[in-house]
């Protein structure tokens, strides 16, 4: 298998000013595998659920080209379940439950087919959970994503920054480059923390984009203004998706092909932020993706005569 | 003369995390004139101070090919006064001191010279001041380009809309945007706000770039990741100084050209925001301009293969 993903795969139940569900599917896997497979129908997914998670959606992953035999279905037990309220403006949003069920004890397993992925993806999960991850590989990825998040920066500083120096790719958000490095600048931010092990940087900015840096360069794709942002749950995760699965596809992790991987997964996290949950990932066409990408292309293009 | 600038010309006092000055020349004017005058030297500025301005800056402003005709000096008062404290993060800031002096009731003369200016840069001042300037023009210019601020439109913003109604293009932060349209999603509130008058709406994000929006297209335009961010003072109103300073020099107001307006603004504003005040403004190249806006395209540029 040429990707592997690893993350939660969970119920939501979320609250925007414009609605809201009960529990629907989520979770940092589920995102990037369906997001991924828009590229590619290599993937390996190594998560949990409980024997409450509904059929459908694992017969829909299995036909996007996701091999579940990594997925651990525990019985009798309940999946991760998140419960969260976003604010007016969207951009923030409060926590109102979460139940670790499953995930509280969550050993990965990769399996012996997945043991050879040319590209590993790290949903956000325990740092020391990412790592066995790693430590499972029978040889080193060519590429290694990792996604995490302010809690373990908390909690787990330590085990946090031993995993980071495994990766290649971190992918964060601003405030967690600030609160990661210590600096307020970004470009010192991306310094401090490609200091720490991973050749490249991804800084995402929700609304105002995402920014890509190596030690010596700097690239910045736009997030499209959209009409309206209905549901952000799991936008990061679809352009973590989005980003490794054209890497995925192209085989190709230079600078230059990471600028195009920048904008395919801006553009598929374009789409999740239309609907609740993942019901915009669903169903998408071949079409429908090369005109957001060309929509990106005509959103920052100019020329200097 | 081919561009008429209008705003107030003042002192600052600035606090910033990285130290503060006393009192130093500032004012919307006197950026956009600074920031224009790289681009064309046809430039009047109509503005009023106290006999308490330093000459020196005059004088730069003159050589720079800044006339003053329309520059009020009132004898025996006091030139326009702001102190502002920036808190850590630089977006924000509180105002310790404002003292209005000449600008209280400043009534601007547009010289004979001006009257037929093809280009009108209205920095930010009263509506109804700003609308008087366009009242006294002999010849509709080619261009109008206004700036304003949240204040007006907490306190006259009848008056406001009324002058809004009489430009083309209309340059305001995202919070700006949002409250004078009453709408949080950006793309919406770019069509109500270009349905008050003004074919051409910019939306300036700070550190998050610019919009440029018309009915029917859109243009990103992101700002440089800057190591150190100084003193954000002016960064607005130098933007606007490049804008309208590039479409004088250039004389072409299609939305193509914008684009590029935008560009060259943007790399004008990331020179001031690296010292205090009109300081790094002042003796700049055509190759340091040059090689800030090549900055800007490697920054953005990518290639779909």
């Amino acid at each position: 298998m040429s990707l592997l993903v690893v993350g939660s795969v969970a119920f939501d139940a979320i609250e925007t000013p414009f609605g809201k569900t009960d529990k629907i599917v989520g979770g940092a896997a589920s995102y990037i595998a369906l997001a991924a497979s828009y590229f590619t129908k290599n993937i390996d997914l190594v998560s949990v659920i409980g024997d409450d998670f509904p059929q459908d959606f694992l017969s829909t992953l299995k036909s996007s080209g996701v091999s579940l035999e990594g997925l651990q279905v525990k019985k009798g037990e309940k999946s991760f379940f998140w419960k969260g309220k976003y604010h007016n403006d969207l951009n923030s949003r409060d926590t109102l439950d979460t139940q670790l069920n499953v995930l509280a004890d969550f050993q990965p397993v990769v399996p012996p087919s997945a043991k050879n992925a040319e590209f590993l993806m790290l949903g956000n999960l325990v740092p020391a959970v990412q790592r066995s991850v790693i430590e499972q590989m029978a040889s080193r990825p060519k590429l290694i994503v990792m996604d995490t998040m302010n809690f373990w920066m908390d909690v787990a500083m330590e085990e946090l920054k031993k995993t980071i120096a495994m990766v290649d790719v971190l992918a964060i958000n601003d405030s967690e480059a600030r609160q990661l490095s210590g600096e307020y600048s970004l470009v010192k931010a991306s310094q401090i923390i490609l200091n720490m092990g991973p050749s490249i940087l991804i800084i995402k900015k929700g609304e105002h984009g995402a920014l890509l840096f190596n030690k010596e360069e700097v690239f910045y794709a736009p997030a499209l203004p959209l009409e309206e942002v209905f549901d952000p749950t799991g936008a990061g995760d679809t352009f973590a998706g989005g980003f490794i699965g054209y890497l995925s596809k192209t085989r190709d992790i230079s600078f230059e092909n990471m600028k195009r991987a920048i904008i395919f997964g801006s553009a598929m996290a374009s789409f999740t932020v239309e609907r609740f949950g993942t019901e915009r990932l669903l169903g998408l066409s071949a079409k429908d993706i090369e005109e957001r990408v060309q929509e990106f292309i005509e959103l920052v293009q100019f020329e200097l005569v």
